[in-house]
């Protein structure tokens, strides 16, 4: 039984991935129904406003539903969102058994979907490959509980930790497998943000573009600008682009410039300062609020070191690659002011290592 | 034959890694006495000056020794050095049979050895294991063809490229598995090479200390100085501490502060400078002159930027641990100028990645 639990739970999770960078805010969930060991229907979370896995399951399986069990790697929810609880769907397909990964973290949830089956009859087995199924919604699980995104920092850098050479040439530090690896990546986040400094030397699109072209929507440019330097001939700006601009920054901010700037479509933020930088905690709350979960931050040095100082940075990814730029004057990944003490340096945990091509990447999780 | 050729090899090269440290500027060599599938003799060269590995063998397999195949990781020398040659006595012996990983690159020997005995009815055979023999023996094959030393560069890092806080604080980024492994390494080469910066923030011994304390010698220590700013109280001038001092310094040299610094028994080196520095290439020709066949430059950024500047670095082993330290006033790994360009920055090659409890190894060779 439990191997068959865990066969059928991996294949709700490789469902549930379909639907990655598509869902936001919403968590990413896939849900598989059972009837004498064959899949009767499946389906996946694609978007928030569109109905939940197990709904695209039970459809298709529809009176055989009858005595199957759902496999769904996150508890149904028994509460009136966007859509109708799904607890009463799988309570009307007369459903016997529901194995899930995990509990929602959602308070509005939060084992109420369990215990509202239990209560009807259901069968209700929890926590089958739920390491998986949390890591999977590592970012929701933070954006719902915390009321706070969850920040992934990425980096790009030579052996020696240089992100630029002296001069502020970066094109290009590590390979093409890598930088694809970031497309992808950005292709699944609801925002990208990087520091001013970043668009006044590299001008980047910050657009996701994976080779496939497979992306779900472009993640929202976020560039932190306490003074508004951003010139307004910005690439970031172009029409053709799909994707907000966010500009975050500060009362320092000249009101002219201001104007200039709404008219380019961008949206202006303005948040509280701290040391005349943006204040990152009050602009992460600000970031909740229009529902963006998952930010990830790509530079440069300085933007970097302020998320990392103002503690809400929950990941990184260090892409590395074999190659030496030197400078005491070049640009390293995380500038800012740095640590005093070595015993006081960001310590990483649960660190994976990975060979992308002939760069590496290692990454971790911020230790409290 | 080739698996049996393959087998009796590696256990010669394994002989031979336990002279590691000993021999320089001798090569490692190991050498093995088979017959009927038996072995019957086994040796390792020890010292220069001391009996190359195939003589201990021969000696232990005496007349046994008639019609037996000998495996040796080197060709086996024909010339007169501090010992006769191994030649004489493998066909005194009557060994019927001799299977070498790799030529001498000593242009002394280089093929004379096998010409030698193959003209007395000797049987030989070349390139078993060639690879791992080349690859032990590294330093030496660059130190005796192209007389200079084979240079190490290694680095301890931060994840973000940093070997000290903004303070001047390093103790300790990586792990004591990462130091251990160093202090390993500091028992098999000639000598460390670290800039008086280094000497003035950290104060270091720059002595081998592995904890099995096995130690074939202490390597020379070496400080790049070009002004004499070295205090004459540095803990490497302890008289406790075994392995000589080279100051390596300029004409720039205060007169009073060299004599001073002679009378603590340092040996004091005046190269050519470049740019008011000690210039590299100038100080490895004189080392090479010291027979020093292998030079490990432990830091700090200014001295690795300058050796690696000057292109004489073959290796880099770069200790990377999992934690962040920040600041655009830290000391990062590589220093100096570095390159302008990225497209100009210095590559690796035959890259390696080792996992050293939680820190890591990224090695590699300089690309020419």
């Amino acid at each position: 039984m439990r191997r068959e639990d865990e066969k059928f739970m991996r294949f709700a999770l490789e469902l549930a991935k379909m639907g990655k960078g598509l869902t936001s805010p919403n968590p990413c969930v896939g849900a598989v129904i059972v009837k004498d060991g064959k899949v009767i229907g499946k389906g996946y979370h694609k978007g928030a406003g569109r109905p939940h896995a197990e709904i695209y399951a039970l459809r298709q399986a529809g009176r055989k539903a009858h005595g199957a069990t759902l496999y769904v790697s996150l508890e149904p929810c028994r509460h009136y969102g966007k859509t109708p609880p799904c607890t009463n769907a799988i309570i009307s397909h007369k459903i016997k058994r529901v194995v899930t990964a995990m509990k929602d973290p959602n308070p509005l949830n939060d084992g109420k979907g369990i215990m509202l089956l239990r209560r009807n009859g259901v069968e209700v087995k929890v926590g089958v490959l739920e390491d998986e199924a949390k890591k999977m919604n590592e970012a929701f699980m933070k954006f719902i509980t915390k009321k706070i995104p969850f920040v992934t920092v990425k980096v790009a850098q030579s052996l020696d930790g240089k992100i630029a050479t002296h001069t502020g040439d970066s094109k290009w530090i590590t390979n093409e497998v890598a930088r694809e690896y970031v497309h992808r990546l950005r292709g699944k986040v609801d925002a990208i943000l990087v520091g001013v400094k970043t668009v006044l030397i590299d001008d980047p699109l910050l657009t996701a573009r994976p080779k496939d072209r497979k992306i779900g929507k472009q993640p929202i440019r976020i560039i932190l600008d306490s003074k508004l330097r951003i010139p307004l001939n910005a690439r970031i700006f172009s029409k053709a682009l799909s994707g907000k601009v966010i500009i975050a920054t500060t009362r320092l901010a000249p009101k002219n410039k201001l104007e200039a700037l709404k008219k380019k479509n961008a949206e202006i933020l303005i948040v509280g300062s701290r040391d005349g930088k943006v204040n990152i905690k009050s602009l992460m709350k600000e970031l909740v609020k229009k529902d963006i979960a998952h930010v990830l931050v790509e530079g440069g040095g300085e933007a970097i070191a302020s998320v990392i100082e103002a503690k809400v940075v929950d990941k990184v990814l260090f892409f590395i690659a074999p190659k030496i730029i030197g400078g005491r004057q070049a640009t390293t990944s995380v500038e800012g002011a740095g640590v005093n003490r070595v015993n006081r340096a960001i310590e990483l945990k649960e660190v994976g290592f990975e060979s992308i091509g002939d760069n590496f990447l290692i990454e971790g999780y911020i230790k409290d």
